[in-house]
């Protein structure tokens, strides 16, 4: 009699699992389209305080129910899990909610509007035994996933140097400012593909107002990398010109990622400064021990895939392994505690200011 | 009888100044060419403590003497002027040794090596009414003329951002940072589009050092601009790629300047984000009040002509008019004076620098 | 009492016209999607042979009729007007059909898969005073539309060259090569910004089917513009990167379009070569008689608009002005004619090949 | 007592050939430069019946003669080898005077103004012994070199197409047209890179003249290559932008060299479309057979090196090595007689026109 292999029963397809996508304006609808395609998934729900924004939606994607509230939803739908991609200020919220009923959660980014509340987010999830995960979509492209093996694999050797420039003209926002609503596609990146994650001890944070909006429109945020090398993340609510570009300079080969490029998102440059190892102490230090390497460029072939079916399908996975999701709360934790220090640094006049919680480390969070 | 007017006295041709070039190594070939091929100079001399490097440079151009040492240039040869092109911690011993004999003095970026030592040269240059002027070459190229009549004519209104990134795959110097190297091109064409000046109270900076050279390698520094705005400089030596681009961004109009693209080397957009501006009070401090345009892109025509020609011919010009130069000493040192405040913040981890030296306008120094 | 002036009485809006979309594979969809979208039109039915996806496809669009087949549509469902994009070869047989049952008629490009057909379709809208339209969407796009601009104002002068290069790996048909494949674009986008509509004596052809798929893969057409210049198109499904490009270079200035550079699609350039107007005698035919203009570069902002939703809305107005729509079934006739006459060329390995039909002018359709 | 072996003695240098530069217009200078610097070169004299000119062409490069004509030359003056850079059109009298008198010739493209001369030269060269080459100096840039390799190695499988654009704006010449002005450089390069050299069959060629100089200054030129691909030249000098590049699609393989990029001036892509080979009956000639390939991009590194020097290094190792150049007379001449075929078909109004010359094919010429 033959006995199924552990494997086999994990390839076995469980039930979808049931979400509800709370917030039709947007992101939801992206949210609401991945989940109905996906295999694992069955979309159960939309939620929206405009019932009718709600039902648009969801008549879209057929028998789904519409609801008026969380509360609403809690008591009238059964659903594994919830998808939240309202206003940041009420993630909190509507996220303890949830993970107070038992739901799994996946959140829209920032996790939060202040890194306190992300932290009460992490806990709850991480007493129930549940998933709580950063819908931090970049983090699941093509582009991102192959820089993060690159960087995995020694590829690029040690970091010497980051650039992640997010510019274009932006919709100037009256409760956030350009660091809050750009960053953490960078931040996110950064913890991704970094390594040890995002875990700076200061950053230091420059910005200006030149409109008078209330809010910094250009920013600037630099911190240093492990290894000595660092890390700087351009955002600009006000350049006409749109560029989406990062560059990760390594002590074996450098790489550029432009996303406004398709025909070739991603360049492998073998070309660089070396110091010799051996004549790395304060007497040899001398240009007579540079060299400079010339190589070939290279630019991988991606897959074609969305990201957001990956990420759903992330959220599914983590929740059935009783495991963190690749972009977990901890990682948009993470996230949040660098925007909390980049607010500190701009409030003491570009001093740097230092990130708290890196002690919350929990295990198996990454 | 025929009385000349001014205009024909203006434009009878003076007789040729005299000009050494002191140091024949990378840049003082490029001097000894434009003084050569420039009407209003006759090349005198070439100058080297490598007697045979000076020799081969004159052998290039004809009849021209050679000196080892500039006392013996001041010793041997009638001279109006000196073009100096030696080490950064050259310049001081050279430039006074010269004005004191009574020569007008041209001298290679960065003016000196510190701020006091450039205080003192244009301290000297100022008593004895000669010129002391600093070869800022990119401020004598039809991009950068071209961006301060388009600042000074308000075609970009008020400046909102400034973003200059400078970097390759550069050369790794001993005794020298990347700021000192770079940054004083950014600076100093800053200093000469910017309507008053580069005058900024603090910097910041941020450097890293990965390769263990024992200077930093990859540098940001940012200040703020009066009005409100912010600036910007990235310098990189570890780049494999070569990016040479300023972008100001003001509240009419937006320009990029690409120094790498032959085809379209600046970009006017016309497209931005405008605050209304009776609302600027706090209590309109709202979206509602912020419009969005989107404008044509223009691209100038820009003449053909070498920077170094124009800027020896600058150096004449303010010899005959007895004023100072475009790009004068009083320029080399605010330049100074900002990688003064460079070094501070670096030292300080990032805290941001005074800069010194405001106090120092002289009358008429541009 | 008010009497309706003239132009309200326009403004007026009739009721919609219904409308059903043949054909529900690649391209049906989208004309489904903007019918549904506009106001002048009421999306009645969806008409396929795969009878599964049309309802499909009907779903998606709520209340729409379903049928196998243009007669179960005809027979069943009371529509004004039908949008055919199925196969080329089946565009005759159903166009004769529902114009014969007095049906307006949208047809996917190219009008039909021969010149003879493409006439007969043409024929019997004009006996019957039916709107016979050729679906030229890019006619409809913001920047065709600006370039037909620019070339009626005299902005660009006289033409003197064309050059249309649309490549990319694009999909081997077993049935078309790549001329009938691709050429139409370029074709149309010719005959709607060409003053004069697409009207060559002959063309040239030149092909080449090196991996032997039965189909030239590769191809190059050329012909004489009326004045003196000359146009060349370059089509090529076997090019690993994509280029859609359309340069037209005029007496006055020079236009690109590169359709895959959203920042900068159009670029005027005024620069170029002149001759003399006066000199154009044979005998003052001397280099001396041409200058040379090295003037500014403009990039026109274009508005954001989809060019599906135009050209249906162009489908409506046509109907209700009864005129001709502006790419008529004339229009798309004139491409089948140069698409014959590149065939004849590519069978006489590369000699001139007369276009016939040019005697086909009917009055008011262009 | 040490006897040098064979190698030793091909490795000590012997005495440098002498060669007199004969025009010093706009090329010669070039020419000079490089003999003056090459080791195996001792540049001996200058000739230009512009006396003056030749006088101070030859003042910058030391002793050299000078000369008003070349029968002066040969009077007066010990030369091994002279280099042409005088019109087109003197080419024929001027080489034929040299070899006549023993001198090894290096001619500017073209060889000639018409191929019967150019035979005439290659003829006479071949009867004497002597080194006749073509200045084709695109064929020693390192770009041209790595494409000759990457052909010859197979990396990119069959060729497919080829696609060479070189358009700008030119200077309109008065007794030349733009095919004999730029497609020289076009076909050398082709003749070069293409496994059996440029042998064409017959080629058409398309040009306008829509300013009414006297001469096409728009031109496409299309050829089959053997295997069943084309190849296409887009010459025109009335172009705004300025485009050189080359694109060589192979069946493993496309090669894009784009000259004016010079960071990534050449890209190979591992895209592209397959048929499976054992299906190419015309049977089986179906889409099912056709297979798509994704791949990465390569851009490999290049060296820098200035390909004029390389060329007079291989004009003196031919001589050397009684060998004909690596760009040959013969090579030339094949150039030429596209050119030939190319003014037959302009003649003919773009009907094919065979390329004579074909039939001569000395041995060892390539």
């Amino acid at each position: 009699m033959a006995i199924p292999s552990e494997e086999s029963e994990l390839m076995a397809s469980p039930a979808p699992l049931r979400v509800a996508v709370i917030g039709a304006g947007y992101w939801g609808p992206n949210l609401a389209r991945n989940f109905k395609a996906a295999p694992d998934w069955e979309l159960a729900a939309i939620v929206d305080m405009d019932r009718a924004r709600a039902a648009k939606l969801a008549a879209a994607h057929g028998d789904v129910a519409v609801c008026g509230s969380v509360r609403e939803l809690l008591d009238t739908v059964d659903v594994d899990a919830v998808a939240i991609a309202t206003p940041a200020h009420t993630h909190h919220g509507i996220a303890l909610t949830a993970l107070r009923a038992g739901k799994h959660v996946l959140v829209e980014k920032p996790l939060a509007d202040a890194r306190a509340k992300g932290l009460e987010m992490v806990a709850e999830a991480e007493t129930r035994g549940l998933v709580l995960m950063a819908d931090h979509t970049y983090c699941y492209t093509p582009a991102v996933l192959k820089i993060r093996e690159l960087i995995a694999d020694g590829s690029l050797g040690e970091i010497l140097f980051i650039d992640s420039v997010r510019i274009n003209l932006g919709l100037v926002q009256p409760d956030v400012d350009v660091f809050w609503d750009l960053a953490p596609h960078d931040l996110s990146i950064l913890d991704f593909i970094l390594p040890g994650g995002l875990r700076p001890a200061e950053v230091s944070a420059h910005g200006a107002d030149p409109l008078g909006t209330g809010n910094a429109c250009v920013g600037h945020l630099t911190f240093a990398l492990s290894g000595g090398g660092m890390a700087h993340v351009h955002v600009n609510w006000l350049s006409p010109t749109k560029i989406r570009q990062l560059v990760v300079g390594g002590s074996r080969r450098t790489l550029v990622w432009d996303d406004l490029n398709p025909q070739q998102r991603l360049s492998v440059y073998d070309r660089g400064v070396s110091l010799d190892a051996q004549s790395r102490s304060a007497a040899e230090r001398k240009a007579s021990a540079i060299s400079y390497r010339l190589g070939d460029t290279w630019s991988p072939a991606l897959p074609e895939h969305e990201a957001l079916g990956q990420m759903v399908a992330e959220f599914a996975s983590s929740i059935w392994q009783q495991r963190p999701a690749r972009t977990s709360g901890a990682a948009g934790l993470r996230v949040l505690s660098v925007l909390e220090a980049v607010s500190s640094s701009l409030g003491a006049a570009g001093r740097p200011a230092a990130v708290t919680g890196n002690e919350f480390q929990l295990e198996g969070t990454r």
